[in-house]
């Protein structure tokens, strides 16, 4: 009998998701479609459909298995492990951005991001999805903080949350409101703003 | 003749992007029409439309009008101007949060900002736009920052822009992507984090 969890069906999401991340990467948002993701991973649309019951449920696991990809670096150097962090959150922005529209390079509009936002405030079950996504992956970096935090390398009163909110902030207010490009050496500008603060230096 | 610009022109204006305004929070993106604007503010369909030829364009001015409503304060203290200005930010993007849907205050969404984001995804104009108000708008901030700069209050080699990214940013991001609230107290928080940073005081 099927259970949850049992090795197969793992595989299966695994091909799934990996095809669905494809397409999407390939058609854009407007463009990606549950039933040709169906066709591609060679799996029933029923399958499919009951795992991810709409193209926004299928769209929020890819990005979760994308974030899954990117390494939380722990190098024990907390501005060059933020700084490696941030530019592999820019990367991946970089290419969702480009997603469906490989012909345009220059165009700095959000594309696939703008369109989960969207869809998280539409609907409140993504949303939530949504949400659980980035604080399960935002763990991570929160821990690598306060670890820098507990032994010395950054303030006691530092607040791991907040300085996260700083610098994946930075990137997605570019991304979806001013339409700045966001490169290598804008996260590392970044990273390294956030750590330093902007005081004048105290005379000693 | 009519011409541009004349004063009746902008008095017209005025009156229909006040009444965008309150139906947009009243009813939400989706239930904002233009045609409902026109009647409630008795000019006629085809002067909207040729003024603001789709309902993005005529929401994208609505927050441009909203946020000329919001004064960039200069008392000579930039930290106290900073949370000042930022609290009046998160307190614009909690009222659009709450656009359309009086009755579940704590529903955390976000709503009219993230439809008018995947507006600005959608199409390159509405993008355009967009980037524009909020250019326009930064501006303002970024010569205060930048002032504060010119007379030591802050280090010389401040960067005015990557300051306002952190603030606005965090703002939005949580807004946008992990839904957690912002209030006052976050936004005091957050222009003291990024203004002091994070590192362990030297010893003299």
């Amino acid at each position: 009998m099927a259970q949850r969890g049992r090795p197969r069906d793992a595989e299966a999401d695994e091909r799934i998701l990996r095809v669905a991340l494809g397409q999407l990467m390939e058609y854009g948002y407007a463009g990606f479609v549950v039933d040709k993701v169906a066709e591609q991973a060679g799996v029933a649309k029923t399958t499919l459909y009951r795992r991810w019951p709409t193209k926004d449920h299928l769209a929020v696991a890819v990005i979760a298995r994308m974030q899954d990809d990117v390494a939380v670096p722990d190098t024990g150097n907390v501005r060059a492990d933020l700084i490696d962090y941030v530019q592999q959150i820019a990367l991946g922005l970089n290419r969702m951005r480009r997603a469906g529209r490989q012909h345009e390079a220059d165009d700095l509009s959000a594309g696939v991001v703008a369109e989960l936002v969207a869809a998280a405030a539409r609907h409140p079950d993504t949303g939530v999805l949504v949400h659980a996504v980035f604080a399960r992956r935002n763990e991570l970096v929160l821990r690598l903080i306060d670890r820098a935090r507990q032994r010395g390398a950054l303030h006691p009163a530092t607040d791991p949350g907040l300085l996260f909110d700083q610098l994946a902030g930075a990137l997605y207010y570019r991304l979806l409101i001013t339409g700045q490009p966001i490169d290598r050496s804008y996260a590392e500008r970044l990273v390294n703003a956030a750590l330093n603060g902007v005081l004048p230096l105290r005379e000693s």
